[in-house]
């Protein structure tokens, strides 16, 4: 019922539409609709009452409700469940408990805000409202050493969506952040749980600082952070972007799973600003110099340590050095 | 309570004690001490009642509960928390939910049968009662190539334990079988959930047939299974071989932390049955043939496909081939 009445009300945004006629129109009570109404307000719709008039939605709310983001999906099994909070504590910790319970691939849990979101290695990722923080439930049939290669589809996908929706231009620095003017716009953290040949499922979390104001980030972040609205000076829908990512996505990886990663490493190339560079490279298990030379087909980078002698690097802090 | 009248029966055991003096050593009803008496009995412990004689443990039991394993254990963290079950779908399973939970290292999950237990790959692996089915949670610092390795270390662990207490003849099929002669006496099932570049944790599934009769192996299985009690015709006591095991397991993984894992390796070569065979490998991504040469520091195995040309392969169905 809920679901209906909003249906009503943003399908005719701005026009007031009596109590009356909507108990009429679902066949319920008026202390029904009301207590619909009032539910509808909690989750964040603005919906105004007057007397006389009735209710009307005032516009399309930019929450990443489930609803919202529907309208912009054209998946087969991306983004089908959606499992919405208001605030968690991190997006990936319950999307690895969906994968773990056997929830189907491409479910996704998203949230307007985070307070305990977290980059690579337990580094802190700022979280506030304003932003897409989601993460997304993967089944692929991959080894765990080429688990990285998810890591650049998610890249890619973001990018295309981002560029398609915001129109802001952005760049990666691998592994695995997204660049706007040289702040960091959006970042990936892919989990895996694997055996020793197979994965049993991933999760590719990611965050992205859409409507985030410059004075909503704590601290010294906004030094460092970038996003879309402090760029483009007005606020863009998160759910179409969150769709047309969900979009990409699904493409890319049924591609993936079918013909290879091959085209997926051509794309990042494309957007990449870090091939060819000197580079520093902090791993767990110490620091690589050397140019970064090339994506592997594993997704490793490959790294030229001295003339003749490549490694691969499978992810770390990479640091670019001056000439 | 119950751990208290525990402590006193299976401390005289065969010797009947009165309600009335166990009621009064612990300073409670005789109601409250029949209620323990049923709950232990309902928990698997033989406790005789006789009228104005009392109550006595028969034997101690050959259970996997956490008071029998415990007096075998000389560790630090290993088997410190226990989750005990008389039947459960999968050890593993629930170990990986307690390793998302942040549960602390060392924790394990265990129980008397498994009714949906599984090995690499979700394969079927029988688990009736009479075995040793449980899952230990390792949160090791050690990047996901490297997981084979704690495979490794598990299997020198189980051997020792088993030869230990068993005190039968067992050699390992790498990468993950236990054969005695000729039969498969144990498997492991090593499972991470990891970032790219580090282990979060990791749970390390374990099991083995011990006292398990060859009528209770369903099917073909008993023709392909070995068990310690059909080699030696007598039953041997479970919880002591699980406690063997967990002590040899964190001063191996104590070890192999701060000092790498080649003493592991080395260990492990000493009951190795397949290096310098020729074998054949299958594994999710195709088959491979040629000799095993060796054991590579982050757990593979070094195959010489032909002369001059070695590959490494961190898993794989393995199976001899005549020469």
């Amino acid at each position: 019922m809920r679901e209906k009445i909003l249906d009503i009300l943003l399908d005719n945004i701005g026009v007031y539409i009596s109590g009356e006629e909507l108990s009429r129109m679902l066949n319920k009570s008026r202390t029904a609709v009301w207590k619909s109404i009032k539910s509808l307000r909690n989750e964040g719709y603005l919906i105004e009452a007057y007397p006389r008039k009735g209710y009307r939605a005032v516009k399309n709310p930019d929450l990443l409700v489930p609803r919202e983001i529907k309208r912009y999906l054209n998946t087969q099994r991306f983004g089908k469940v959606i499992d919405y909070h208001d605030i968690i504590d991190s997006t990936n910790r319950k999307a690895k408990e969906f994968g773990l319970q056997g929830y189907p691939e491409g479910t996704i849990v998203v949230a307007e805000e985070q307070n305990r979101g977290r980059g690579r290695l337990d580094h802190q990722w700022a979280s506030p409202r304003g932003g897409i923080w989601f993460s997304l439930v993967l089944r692929p049939y991959l080894t765990p050493e080429r688990a990285p290669l998810l890591t650049l589809l998610a890249a890619v996908s973001m990018i295309k969506g981002i560029e398609e929706v915001a129109r802001v231009p952005v760049g990666i620095k691998w592994p695995n952040d997204i660049f706007l003017k040289g702040k960091k716009l959006a970042g990936i953290l892919t989990e895996i749980n694997a055996e020793m040949e197979l994965i049993n499922f991933v999760v590719v979390g990611i965050g992205i600082n859409v409507n985030v104001h410059k004075d909503c980030f704590a601290g010294d972040i906004a030094e460092i952070a970038a996003s879309v609205v402090e760029e483009k000076g007005e606020e863009v829908p998160r759910p179409e972007i969150l769709g047309a990512i969900l979009n990409h996505m699904e493409v890319l990886f049924d591609k993936a799973q079918k013909e290879g990663f091959s085209s997926v490493i051509e794309e990042w190339k494309n957007y990449d600003t870090t091939l060819g560079e000197k580079v520093e490279i902090h791993t767990t298990t110490g620091i690589i110099s050397g140019r970064a030379l090339d994506i592997s087909e594993d997704g490793s980078l490959i790294m030229e340590k001295k003339k003749g002698e490549n490694i691969k690097v499978r992810s770390g802090d990479l640091y670019l050095q001056s000439n």
